[in-house]
């Protein structure tokens, strides 16, 4: 294979950001990485994705791509050792569909829970546990969402799943509870013990830093 | 290879629904179609369907799959002929950017103008133009988004423009003009005239009295 230049635009507690390094890694994939201060972005992240102006950003050989779910597909595509997709199209179609469930349902939901109080954040809990519920099913008797190894949803589901965690932390807002989704959370520690996904989680300290920092920016904007 | 049983579970206006019958006319599939009536959804939709309890659903030899876009990308990848997708990955990288962006960004800004009145509405008319001009930006100089003929963003697009331009005629809110986007509208204009894409096409009739009830159904629910 020809030289290859590849370099990640990344935010190091942002977990779309974390999925690309995983994805780099678990292919042996080297590449240069580079922090984004998203209070003031580089002309570059500005430049290499100009529609969203969001990390990550994948940029191959001087061609940049955006949008975490659709860097996947380019990197499982582009270097084909240790597939992240499962090879058969229904077992990828059925991994594209919770992926974007994660994103258009789950994370939208899991949101809200922030600006909400009392009553109303309660039932946004159960809203999100009753989505969580069908990954709880999914993960069900099996050690990956892939089967026997990390894959594509793995993946996509483990770094939201662990912010929720370290987010509930700061906040008391449970919503990955032992209790109710005792799958999810054995999938989270089955994980967590697995070297290069452990490279790729935020440093904590910093993750809850980040996560008052927000918080207290969420609360002085909506006084 | 072996007998395929195919079934689409759709709903004739639904430019979703009509995406997948596109690409099931461009690869020569056989299939049934099922018209699902969407205020009185069948026993299987629901059973297939139990997440989203929506159209489009293809059942192949079975096996549901649900969600417009992870339903092309299983057809191309089940029946390789006559390629939907762009052959090399950064291409392909492009067209699914793009057509996360439509579905994520362009149309829900244009839904809000439904509700929308006045100079409101103007601002997000502006905003829905700011977006397409994206697209009309990537098509320019080309035949199709995927070149030289018909695939995956060219499916996907079309029929949201298509439902743009014949929502303007009802509703008088032009989002698709051919003095600010004369690129896009040029290339609406050759796709009608394509067999496969003209059989794909709802009833003008029907299009405009499904409108036309939708609007009424939306103003009776915010009086």
């Amino acid at each position: 294979m020809a030289e290859q230049e590849v370099i990640l635009f990344g935010m190091c507690i942002s977990p779309f950001s974390r999925r690309i390094e995983l994805a780099l890694k678990i292919k042996g994939i080297q590449y240069q990485y580079i922090e984004e201060d998203l209070s003031n972005k580089s002309p570059l992240l500005l430049k290499y994705n100009p529609v969203h102006k969001k990390v990550p950003v994948l940029v191959h050989n001087g061609k940049p791509i955006a949008e975490s779910l659709v860097i996947l597909e380019y990197i499982d595509e582009t270097w084909q050792n240790n597939p992240i997709l499962p090879k058969d199209p229904y077992s990828r179609a059925i991994a594209r569909f919770w992926a974007k469930f994660v994103e258009e349902k789950i994370l939208p939901t899991a949101l809200k829970t922030i600006a909400a109080e009392g009553k109303e954040q309660e039932q946004i809990i159960e809203q999100v546990y009753q989505k969580l519920n069908f990954l709880e099913n999914e993960l069900n008797g099996k050690d990956f969402f892939g089967g026997g190894s990390i894959g594509y949803l793995d993946i996509v589901v483990f770094f939201i799943a662990r912010a929720f965690q370290v987010n509930q932390e700061v906040t008391q807002v449970e919503l990955i509870s032992k209790e109710k989704l005792p799958a999810i959370c054995k999938w989270i520690e089955k994980l967590l013990k697995i070297d290069v996904v452990n490279e790729c989680i935020p440093p904590r300290e910093k993750h809850i830093a980040f996560i008052r920092a927000h918080l207290e920016a969420a609360k002085s904007s909506s006084n």
